[in-house]
């Protein structure tokens, strides 16, 4: 019993500290590990079993909306970063550089890819030539390497992997309809699959991306009530295709620019997910993300005929589609309780010698802890309802919070007073100028998350300056 | 048909100029393109969704023997690299150095991964303690990164993306037992999956991998009858762990050094189904690998009911389980038959007005360009006996044209004979010493490829000294 605590009392609570028992839960649930290359993580086996899930999840969704994937070079030479003005002074201060090759010095040095809208526009000014060729949807996975100063596992971190989207159209209104396609997509996959809600909207030209006509986001809520930007996708317009020089012969025979896009999720979703579902036994894992939606935990394992019924239980469960692991090591079930609760696993399965007497197993669901007394015939069937309801009630606790955690101000003072004292989105009008958004960030610690789609018109004014104001916008702390 | 005919010429045939030949294949099947980053490929969508299936199903045979997947670090300090002597030797000369991170100079700079033991090694000094945390059976799907001076796209690039297994165990026969299981894996993929036909063996003390105990080869022989070595499994023994320190405390309290095996394959057997199946009007893809395994191309397609037949045939062949495309653009029906071909699909199915009204469809083989008129009820039947059929003689046609440029040599005048006038792999004996392998290197132009698991004791002495010999070896010029 003082062993089952140990695993335990290791969390700090989230109360009492939510940034330590991020940390905790990171290290204890064996998501990733220190390494001595300074800002850079080693995701271990429990955390990139999710990353795998989610890749796989979201690269069937891209690929069911005609995006192909393939690999461009890790490197860019410094005149291709240089070639858009806006992209590389938002890049090259965060950029590593390569300046020797072997024994040799380069003629000219690279960095390593921070994004990759100029390897692609590169690509793409040879590979277009006519109308026919369009439009590229194209995707590649890979990780990419921003040279941070403060880094955080999955949030931050000077490596990181993601998947990066970039398309060429013929028409500015066929690459509009892409940003928005793919921003939808990652917002059906957050709330599907993640069971995290997510407020869609535009960012302000301040935040926008370097070299983006516009850049539009999904944005959370953590239970401390800071934001995290969840996915992005940018419309470039023509400006990057001016650059490179991207045309295509267009019917009529003239020569014409492409509009391209890009978007991009990355791991730290992982943090996202740790962050909603997060509780201080550990992580909980939505079932569909889950690398493991089952655990089968017998009790009183040396007792005959036990572990038997627990093996059959486990094949019954995975005949059903479920992804289920036994645990028969020789641990104490306190002690196995405690792991995979703080694994996150969805749902464990307690079984006895007085259960299979009775011809019975107990279904304890991780988030609620509810347990379900379910005769072993029916195990199956009500193990996978029981997870799809998980996944449901997942996504509609995290809905609650997030509500719960969004205030309207509607004068300066209120503003400041929820930025001070309560964690979360403070909706509010903006007059559309940068001083206020600096003004904002300067006296109430706060940034503009998003211009959302779903708009209210909170009050004439803006929030700071009080000229006119048209646009309701989501602020807030952000990760 | 100049139209048709264009796609075709613009093929040097394989007889004429093979490295021409494959350069052309590449190019015109759109498995890759050049970019602004000497030595550095884009592996285009063809391309890339090859190499997706090849990770998809060694990702599953990898798995079903307990590895797990992590991903570590991109960049290794130096002093990390510099920690085992013959390691840093075999690979200092060729990575790429970051000297630079944002705006700052590095304390110490970092090279690119050309591979990670070192990083494998650095965390496994900190993850494992005990006798209890053995084995790790881990594997990373990464790029990594070469500073080679003369490249071609799949066989030598400067980045090239591929897996590697990295596992740290008990004992010395544990490990062993490791690195013959993976070794036994790749060969089952290959010869399973790509038809390719592979000789097992240990490669010699020159021809191993820098700071290994023991490396084990699969070589395949290519249509020009130049060898590939197609993927390696290293025993590292102690050497490694002494050098870094990886210990733990075994069941009786002492501590002990782990036992430690890598093993890796990459982008580059792409190049090799090119060079093993390919033929002078392209590529032939083994249907296993294949990610389109079947084009419908209608004849007569503006005919009533012929688009819509077709059709339907597509929807037949994929609830089939197949992967089925429809060509229905507006080129020709020659124009799409060659470059179904150029493109390797397996297998086209021709369908006219005619043969709807006799209620039939040619299914035609790629690689034989047999036809078989089918009737319409049988097709997804036959189609699928067709590419089962077609994958199996793939693989017995490619095993035939090894066997038949395998030469067996007795003297020295015989070997010099064939090695210069016979494409293929040289069988002959070795006394051991590398003093003979580096004269038949200078002598004859050859490599040893390996010192197969398969022995003939073809002499009692060795090709080159006439010294007692033992060991028979496979002897080739290599990619
Ligand atoms: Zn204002
Ligand atoms: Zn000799």
């Amino acid at each position: 019993m003082a062993k089952d605590k140990k695993l335990v009392e290791a969390i700090t609570s989230m109360e009492e500290d939510f940034a330590q028992w991020y940390t905790d839960v990171v290290k204890k649930a064996e998501l990733t590990d220190y390494t001595s290359v300074k800002g850079c993580m080693v995701i271990k086996p429990a955390g990139y079993a999710i990353w795998e899930n989610i890749q796989h999840e979201l690269d069937r969704r891209f690929k069911e909306t005609g995006v192909e994937n393939v690999y461009l070079p890790m490197l860019i030479p410094e005149s291709l970063l240089q070639k858009e003005k806006d992209h590389v002074e938002g890049f090259a201060p965060e950029v590593a550089w390569v300046t020797h090759g072997g024994l040799e010095p380069l003629q000219e040095r690279m960095c390593v890819r921070p994004t990759s809208e100029t390897l692609f526009c590169d690509f793409y000014a040879n590979d277009i030539h006519s109308y026919r060729d369009l439009p590229k949807v194209y995707n590649q996975w890979c990780s990419v390497m921003r040279w941070e100063k403060t880094t955080r596992p999955f949030l931050r971190s000077r490596e990181f992997l993601w998947q990066e989207g970039h398309t060429a159209h013929a028409t500015a209104e066929e690459a509009e309809e892409r940003t928005i396609q793919m921003l939808n997509v990652y917002a059906d996959f957050c709330e599907e699959f993640l069971a995290i809600p997510v407020i869609k909207g535009r960012k302000t030209d301040k935040e926008k991306f370097a070299g983006a006509e516009a850049t539009y986001t999904i944005e959370s809520l953590m239970h401390d009530g800071k934001a995290l930007q969840s996915g992005t996708s940018h419309n470039f317009g023509d400006g990057f295709a001016k650059a490179f020089g991207i045309q295509y012969a267009d019917k009529d025979n003239t020569l014409k620019y492409v509009h391209q896009t890009s978007w991009g999720m990355t791991t730290r979703m992982i943090g996202a997910i740790i962050m909603v579902h997060g509780d201080n036994s550990g992580l909980v894992l939505p079932p569909r993300v889950a690398p493991t939606q089952v655990m089968v935990i017998p009790i009183q394992m040396q007792k005959d005929g036990v572990l038997d019924k627990a093996n059959e239980v486990k094949t019954a469960l995975a005949a059903a589609g479920l992804r289920v692991k036994l645990d028969d090591s020789e641990k104490s079930p306190g002690w196995k309780f405690s792991e995979q609760e703080m694994r996150g696993i969805p749902v464990r399965i307690e079984l006895g010698p007085k259960d299979i007497e009775a011809g019975q197993a107990v279904i304890v669901r991780r988030d609620t802890r509810e347990k379900l007394v379910t005769p072993l015939s029916e195990l199956p069937q009500k193990t996978a309802e029981v997870l799809e309801t998980m996944q449901k009630d997942m996504l509609e606790r995290a809905r609650a919070h997030r509500d719960a955690h969004t205030y309207t101000a509607r004068t300066l003072d209120e503003f400041k007073d929820i930025a001070e004292n309560k964690p979360g989105f403070i909706k509010a009008m903006w007059c559309g100028c940068q001083e206020c958004e600096d003004a904002l960030k300067e006296e109430a610690g706060v940034t503009s998350r998003c211009i959302p789609f779903v708009q209210e018109q909170i009050s004439d004014t803006c929030i700071y300056c009080g000229k006119p104001a048209t646009k309701m916008v989501y602020w807030g702390k952000a990760y």
